[in-house]
């Protein structure tokens, strides 16, 4: 009741279960998927019952752009990658979420999608500390 | 010369090759993937030598915000799908292109992701031109 906007929002169950969180942002609550393969952030919009982009207020839309852009710099600035790739599919986790993504050429399924491909691989602890501390400085 | 801020765009050769324009926002192309497998549009900001979101003007970016959200709600009245998937990857492509894909529970690969999965089935063509019809009347 005194969260305001935020009222409402209960990140999704497989989401918490599989990533961790780095920090809040003005609308989205930004995550590292805990999977050591790639470089992997999710920011989820802190509003409930969004499935799709074009649910979002206008005003929202315009803040996950720029939040998403914010990030997709920062992850590219401290990896160093090929190319970032940035994607809302949704199809099992529903909850609005964008995935932004470092991928480099010898990394696991290039030039492939990351998702659907083999097993989600857990850092070991202290890795995740050292990357979640990497983008919170850069950003 | 004369086509200003369009000036230096040309087409990547490959997305050229696989998929059939359908019009031109204020922005971006917009074309259909000749992938009859599912329904899948292509938005393709008309700026030279840009690969990232982030190397898009705030302009361009908010345009492209704008235009991709347009078509992806087209894109779900017209099909009635399950999900909409949008994502920009670039890594076989470098030319910046966003992909707007219609999902649904039975469709090839479900709830995987489209890139990278079996082979490309070309459209009859006038089912090709049917789906550009309907794509075109929705916008």
């Amino acid at each position: 009741m005194m969260r305001g906007h935020r009222r409402g929002f209960e990140l999704d169950r497989k989401l918490n279960s599989e990533s961790e969180p780095v920090l809040w942002l003005g609308l989205c609550e930004l995550r590292v998927m805990n999977d050591s393969r790639w470089p992997w952030l999710i920011l989820v919009p802190q509003r409930p019952d969004v499935e799709e982009l074009f649910e979002l207020t206008p005003l929202d839309l315009t803040m996950l752009t720029f939040e998403i852009n914010l990030v997709a710099q920062a992850l590219k600035d401290t990896t160093g990658c090929s190319k970032i790739n940035v994607a809302t599919l949704g199809n099992v986790v529903r909850q609005l979420h964008v995935h932004v993504v470092a991928r480099s050429e010898n990394d696991a399924n290039w030039p492939g999608p990351v998702w659907g491909h083999g097993l989600r691989t857990p850092y070991r602890r202290e890795d995740l500390h050292q990357f979640v501390e990497t983008v919170r400085r850069a950003l």
